[in-house]
């Protein structure tokens, strides 16, 4: 029996596992100390309250004969795939309920679609970047070649001719830059992958923390994006589902053999998400969903103006907070050892920018997921250090 | 770009659809006639009371700020992974909590453990067999060999040893034919395993049928088995969890590097089970759960005695229905002509034995998770026509 070999060239630990490490090592060291985490992107704030019910009423339906559910679609259930179809199509977007496919999360989504293409592919991936999108390709041994995002191009690298590649990731908002393509942005991404016959895979995880009404909160709000894109989003920032679980994907018709060759991989592969989950993500696209969804989101928004305010008086560069649940900093230096001086002088978690790739480096990412109160002690707190 | 050029070589339809659609076009034909469905394996009981409460109460609890959770650990919660080693531990087998791995259904690690291997080994399948143990390796490109099952080894084939084979796939109570190994058969299995070097995938879906209690539910009451066997398990068939999706695998840590390479696949892959979902799963394992389900079981099981006395009495051979919910039938002859005799004769819809394989020809599966006077109506309808 041979091992997937592939996975020795896997960097030792995942980067979240190295921060939650070295801060259970202080913490140990330190009981003392009040720790705020402003590292991993994780929520904070509960569910909606319309989410809970439509739980607590499907957990009941299922315990009724005349109500139970046995298995689902493979693509989801329709009232949820309609939910969707219907947010889309309220910012023009059309979609078809068979491009739409409902899944436990947007990691599982990332991680899987790479089923259907070659291993033979060159995949173009951002630095910095979500190390999923590095791993996962890496896992099936693909060629990775990067765009590199910097202060110039303000984390919004455009396509480099010279750069044969084959599939394309893009993640605006971005993670972990926080930085947001507008669609002169996107645009240009779409014609190149059309011309040279590109796959783009869009995470779109961030979309709903977007205020300014100009930028594209799908990629499908852009002209051809149809013939050359695939989306996937999730409600885990939307909606505070990290820990309940869903997500989707849309492989439009358009894009050739993709869309059949997923519904046969989730068909043969997956067994469709709980009922009871799907009912609480219909809430989220209920009226009240959305809104409750928006008091939450900007209650975090709350807390990266907080953020920005004190990065601004102290004079640093940052990206982000605006647009997105994260403030990219430029903590003008080494950025594991910037970490080591928040946790240790400011009692702060965050994230180094070098875990994202060599362009992260010099760089900071915090996150406004955490209690509001916490925040401006965070802040209060790197300000007198810094 | 190029896709996943193995997919060509995947058969068109997956069985079930088939069955689906020849159901669809014969109902629309006879809008009159009531169909009796004893073809997809899929539950009707509710679930157990302790389940649907233990649902409710952690949706709420996602409601409130002061018992929200985000994102669980990758390999399920520990109260979870207690509650299945204490499960195993109730039979003598005794299992470390970081063995245990967490999923949304045993589907879904079916066709991710593959990951972990490389597409250069040798699978041996079992023929007939579950049609997605063929299909995540053709997905992958690797070689298939099989075993074949028949009247004479009772649908429980024993290794070959002329035929070379790097993974094993076991599935006891067996899915499709009901037949179940004893301690000698999986015991001569894992010694040829641990002989060959090979890794035995075991299939435990339905151990929650097993009443005989000579009869292994799992493959690590065999000594041995945790230096060559991975096991999967669903709660779908035990506890009715197949819309509500919770699965686990068991990886020891004896097998070498399987666990450590899981944990790696599922936290760049996965993202952990819906929270409110886990703590449904725990609740099948507590001493009213397991009461419950137990009860359920016993409503399908005497379906299963209702279809085993009607084929004694027409003198036709079958395997399977004590310690599982499928009675696997011999038909005489071309298995989608019975399919088509009994939908149209007696609208009784099951499985042909021959979309399971070549040695699934000739044989034709029913299961028990009917209603009860559906399942006596159907053999009253089955007996008048054969």
């Amino acid at each position: 029996m041979k091992l997937n070999a592939h996975y020795d060239n896997l960097k030792e630990s995942y980067l979240f596992a190295t921060v939650a490490n070295k801060t259970a090592v202080y913490t140990k060291e330190h009981p003392d100390k009040k720790i705020i985490r402003m590292g991993i992107g994780d929520v904070t704030r509960p569910l909606p309250y319309a989410v809970v019910e439509a739980g607590v009423k499907a957990a009941r339906e299922l315990g009724d004969a005349a109500t139970f559910r046995g298995y689902g679609p493979y693509e989801g259930y329709e009232f949820l795939r309609q939910a969707i179809a219907d947010y889309y199509g309220a910012r023009g977007v059309k979609l078809g309920l068979d491009e739409i496919f409902v899944s436990e999360g947007a990691k599982s989504d990332v991680g899987g679609i790479l089923d259907i293409f070659d291993k033979d592919n060159t995949v173009l991936l951002p630095d910095p970047v979500y190390p999923v999108y590095v791993d996962s390709n890496v896992m099936d041994g693909r060629k990775i070649v990067f765009t590199h995002g910097d202060r110039e191009n303000g984390f919004l690298p455009l396509p480099d001719e010279k750069v044969e590649c084959d599939l394309i990731y893009l993640c605006s908002p971005n993670n972990p830059t926080g930085a947001v393509y507008d669609k002169a942005g996107l645009k240009t991404w779409v014609n190149y992958a059309n011309k040279i016959g590109a796959v783009i895979l869009f995470d779109a995880a961030y979309e709903f923390f977007i205020s300014d009404p100009d930028l594209p909160h799908s990629i499908y709000e852009i002209e051809g994006a149809d013939t050359c894109a695939i989306e996937m989003c999730s409600l885990s920032k939307t909606a505070g589902f990290t820990g309940t679980r869903c997500g989707y994907m849309i492989i439009p018709k358009k894009l050739g053999k993709c869309n059949a060759m997923w519904l046969r991989r989730q068909s043969t592969k997956f067994n469709g998400v709980s009922y009871v989950v799907q009912r609480m993500a219909e809430a989220v696209f209920s009226a009240q969903g959305v809104a409750e969804c928006a008091e939450n989101v900007a209650y975090y928004k709350r807390n990266t103006a907080v953020m920005a305010e004190t990065f601004s008086k102290l004079g640093m560069w940052f990206t982000g907070g605006v647009n997105s649940p994260y403030i990219w900093l430029s903590c003008g230096g080494d950025s594991w050892k910037f970490f080591d001086k928040l946790l240790s002088e400011a009692n702060v978690v965050g994230t180094p920018g070098a875990g994202f790739g060599a362009c992260g480096e010099g760089y900071f990412r915090l996150t406004g997921f955490g209690k509001y109160e916490d925040t401006v002690e965070a802040m209060a707190r790197i300000a007198k250090i810094l």
